[in-house]
């Protein structure tokens, strides 16, 4: 059985929702990071980026949430989770999970994980990551907005793997300074997510 | 025909590598960084983000390495640029490109582009981020070293779209300040990477 590494609230919402639309059994394990279990040797042992997610499947470990997502919809087909029989519409949705992990959660994380890019002693380096944070998420979802998400789902009208993923990054908005009535279609979809039973149960089963 | 937007030595090696491994006709339009032309608004109606690669298509554009890669490689399986029937080692190779595109990519433009995540004119934030990228690069390599990359090519006994993407951000250690003699197998990998006819013709049409 299938079994997901998170702590709530992170990224990895968006594997967690994907297993729940995926329609299989399985595990999950979360970690408190708050007390460092992300960084001891048990989980590094599984995941030796000491992140999630981390899947582990009867073959071995998948780490990256555009590859856990794709792995879960090449799986489980029947749950048309991703357009896999057109390799343009494929790499459409992984080109936009691919900017979310690569740009818009990097710049994210420069709120609060700073230390991975300068001396973490910097305080003043630190606070002046901190400071474009609002400027830089912002920009990445007024492109989101303008010109990424189709509507109603990512990429038009089928739901895929895209969607649980800007589910879990727009969620982090607020947080980073940025007012999300900025991006009315953004919110919209946000709502539309919040509808599902898959993410009433994952936000439910993190909440837990 | 397929084109790829490229500027030379930029990430753009990537997928200008794998079209040449596909063995499909294709043409490339060179960017010249220097002068500003990927911020020109003819480049932005290709490419919104501004940025290299992107692949235009007889059905739209494609951007995100990730994508691209997976795009050619789905697009001309003659070629086995991935195990394209293999849900699992497909994600295995995923995870190890968007390991690559979101933190060893992101921790090198530290060194040049961190007016992404500080006020562009703060030089002290920007000379802290710059120090710290031999460190936070270094430790990415080590990873790989140790962990990802099975030999003779990054997933084993096949070569896949994993391989020209290594051989691309491995070229840039030295100017991050990092040794190369440091990672004896990235080293060998990237000597039986540059015996490949491919990657010949690919870094002279860069070059010329």
């Amino acid at each position: 059985m299938l079994k997901l590494f998170y702590s709530p609230g992170s990224c990895a919402v968006a594997s967690h929702i994907t297993l729940e639309e995926a329609g299989t059994p399985y595990e999950t394990v979360r970690l408190d990071f708050a007390a460092g279990e992300q960084r001891r040797p048990e989980y590094l042992a599984i995941n030796p980026k000491g992140r999630v997610p981390a899947l582990a499947t009867d073959r071995g470990i998948l780490t990256e949430t555009p590859a856990i997502l794709a792995f879960i919809a090449q799986s489980f087909p029947q749950a048309r989770l991703a357009p896999l029989d057109d390799a343009f519409a494929f790499a459409r949705v992984q080109a936009f999970n691919s900017y979310l992990c690569a740009t818009v959660h990097v710049a994210h994380a420069h709120r609060i994980r700073g230390y991975r890019w300068v001396d973490a002693s910097d305080e003043a380096a630190l606070a002046a990551m901190k400071r474009k944070v609002p400027q830089s998420v912002g920009e990445c979802f007024e492109l989101i907005e303008r010109e990424m998400l189709a509507g109603p789902w990512v990429t038009g009208e089928a739901y895929t793997i895209a969607d649980p993923y800007l589910f879990t990054l727009s969620g982090w908005l607020k947080a980073d300074g940025v007012d999300p009535a900025r991006f009315p279609k953004v919110l919209d979809h946000r709502r539309r997510m919040a509808e599902r039973p898959a993410v009433k149960a994952v936000l439910a089963a993190e909440k837990a």
